[in-house]
């Protein structure tokens, strides 16, 4: 399928589906989650010989993927996401007679999603922006990436059997179709989760089309921990334990992965102990591994910077950690605070916690910023507290970043140029508002307005009656 | 004040007014609108020798004004868009343990408003896009409009006498100033309200900081209102009078006003004979009028127009009104749907309602659409009522768009290029959101959550707790 075609079956497959009722959405949803269930041994197998990746994670992966699916298809149901609200006449509401205005979010149209290299499940054909355009009522193109060809055509095969419309879904491979599809004038927003580099070139195009889309990006950061002088003293071996755990985990590859350490000199060696051990896990391809190599080389040589763990054999993705103190640190902040794909810790040391926050002030936007801290002196760390909420879309105390739970009150997002829309999230039920816009209807005759908006509810939504 | 004094006292007061308690921020907004109220003999009578609006007029756009903030106010005691939501540890949880994880919108930071000349106070230095913006906790840089600059100074002078803390709110002038401030790095969103060349100009800016920021402009479009054959039968002289009457209101000088009308032959003569014998009202200022007579002169020189109503002395800014038949818009639909500032309509005939749908698919976005039917043929009109919701942010049914009620329902934006965001409205206690992103907070203490999130809930917002 051309992308051309791809775009326009959506164009014509959008007004019927944004229409749907919800039981027929959310059956569709979950028949999609159905049908990778039924193909988990195949898909598993594929993606494992795609990606490298354990079938212990895979399989956990699967099941995030089909949960989330069914996730987004009780939000269907339940409807809270049209943010329904009706305003009876009123001719005494002081700037005027009030009319009958009602207003929802309705569904923007056909939504274009680039799919992800290190989750081949999650963040992929069948991911989190796929289900959450489909649960707001919008068709979606989904770009492969290259990474997991076969099982991007298989995971594709499983959804084509799930009985969704006719051009509520598409697959297009390679990175000029992706490009033709996101200049496509029946295109109506896009998602894509990857690299800074690939995400604001299509962020570009994106708001060049003549008519400029709505476009979100997430493209990971470097997020900082910051560990005070009490919590080092304290829990000198969890942390650091926790740490290399942290970082190792998945060979490092999730945008969420703890790359940056601010902590008190003398934990860096305890988090080498840890890592000078560890085994080399397989990485997502040759390429990722040879750009972790030479990412983490680049870092290993700049001024300042020491190589704690640095194993000899230099083509293995081993994990490696560097360290250098604070005052180099922000004097080479742009170089040092720099996303590497992959296990490389930085552990930045420091003498007063009060120069950490300025540190993290400098930082570009993070998607999370963790603190490791003891209870006693939480009263004392409200400034430091504050910069990490400021520079990040989510925080964490006494936590690791990685291993991103599905749940309403999750924040995958943060300021840029950790994403392209800081007020989105790309995990979670409010991932759906990305692909909705608010319609108003005044004095809009029952019979024509959305069924979210009429007086006798057929979808049973929640409506905010004034 | 320079742009950089201004900015600069925003971000140190930032924190602060994001912090205050809703009571406080509440009693502030409403001080503002006190301190209007008090000054408004002399606002008023500064605004009229400025923009030429009357003082019927001027008097019910500043009642709006305070209205405006008083709504804000208690949006701001309610809490609602804080969107608080409180996940409880789930050890069940079908991804893996889930941790104690809370979400709420935090207030992005300093925001930058441009404001408007055709609203000199609900658009203006503390019109709704300021009042919103405080209520989100962000202080605001207003750059004034040099339409009004006296009026400017003036209603910053009451506000200072409102007890707002230092650095919430500052007044820059010029040009220059403003975009010095646009590209201020402590800046964390702006909004405007004007035409379309200002606002893509500025929001190209916006968009090519070294850290990009949320823009959100609202820059008007031509509104189109499509009247059927059977509304024009049943009801010719009350359409032809009501959009007349539209079509003038404030000199045809609002963002909703209705320029394109969609009629069947012999409507367009009936709006004619209202709109000959129409008063000149006075336009803003001469360059305003000059613009418009120099659009609707370009416009009734196209292709295919006829000059309905087209008063001999050029000069003088009365309504005036242009028709071509449908196939000839079509063909030149670029220019001739292009907004002209002012009382100019432009009534395009056709022969079938299906082409108009046509028409309205291939038009920009628009603020609204509005249309004109005979409530036993609603049933029949879905396609194109799908069509003008799909185009526009309100919809409209035996109404016209002027007169912009503010109130929940309420939805003022559209689809690009009537905003540069289509998910966003500039007016309503929805205009909020704009300046707010989420932030979750993963197993965090207690005493460093924001207000919204704590367990004793000390601000009593509205929490969802799962």
């Amino acid at each position: 399928m051309t992308p051309d075609q791809a775009v326009s079956a959506a164009v014509a497959a959008a007004p019927g589906w944004a229409a749907s009722p919800p039981a027929e959405r959310a059956a569709r949803l979950a028949a999609v989650a159905d049908a990778l269930e039924a193909a988990r041994e195949e898909l598993v197998a594929l993606a494992g010989e795609e990606s490298r990746l354990g079938p212990a994670r895979l399989n956990g992966e699967l099941t995030r993927t089909t949960f989330q699916l069914r996730l987004f298809a009780e939000q269907v149901l339940e409807g809270a996401f049209h943010d329904a609200r009706i305003d009876r006449p009123d001719p005494d509401w002081p700037t005027g007679p009030r009319p009958d205005l009602r207003r929802c979010r309705t569904a923007l149209g056909p939504v274009l999603v680039f799919a992800a290299s290190n989750f081949p499940f999650a963040f992929s054909v069948a991911g989190g922006d796929t289900a959450s355009a489909w649960a707001a009522g919008c068709p979606v193109v989904v770009k492969a990436h290259p990474g997991h060809p076969r099982l991007s055509r298989r995971t594709a095969e499983a959804i084509a059997g799930a009985g969704l419309p006719d051009g509520v879904f598409a697959l297009i491979e390679g990175e000029e179709a992706g490009v033709e599809a996101l200049r496509h004038p029946g295109l109506a927003a896009a998602a894509f989760t990857g690299s800074q580099r690939g995400g604001l070139a299509l962020a570009r195009i994106a708001a060049q089309r003549p008519e400029p889309i709505p476009f979100y990006g997430e493209m990971g950061s470097v997020n900082p921990a910051v560990v005070t002088p009490l919590a080092a003293e304290a829990r000198a071996e969890e942390i650091a334990e926790g740490y290399a755990a942290s970082l190792t985990l998945g060979a490092g590859q999730f945008c969420t992965n703890p790359g940056l350490l601010f902590a008190p000199a003398g934990l860096p060696d305890r988090v080498a102990a840890h890592l000078r051990g560890a085994a080399a896990a397989p990485m997502l391809n040759e390429r990722i591994a040879s750009g972790y190599l030479a990412a983490a080389d680049a870092l290993g040589s700049r001024p300042g910077v020491r190589r704690l763990v640095w194993p000899d054999e230099e083509d293995a993705p081993a994990p490696r950690l560097l360290t250098m103190d604070l005052a180099a640190f922000r004097a080479d902040i742009d170089a040092a605070a720099e996303e590497c794909f992959g296990p490389l810790g930085l552990a930045v040391t420091y003498e007063s916690l009060d120069d950490v926050a300025d540190a993290v002030a400098a930082l570009p936007g993070q998607l999370t910023a963790s603190l490791h801290a003891e209870p006693e002196e939480a009263g004392g760390l409200a400034p430091l507290a504050a910069v990490l909420a400021g520079r990040s879309g989510r925080v964490l105390w006494n936590q690791w970043p990685t291993g991103v739970s599905v749940t309403h009150a999750m924040q995958h997002g943060g300021p840029y140029p950790a994403t392209t829309a800081p007020a989105a999230t790309s995990v979670g039920p409010a991932a759906i508002e990305r692909f909705l816009r608010p319609v108003a209807y005044q004095g809009w005759p029952q019979d024509l307005l959305p069924p979210p908006l009429r007086d006798d509810n057929p979808w049973k939504v929640p409506q905010a009656v004034r």
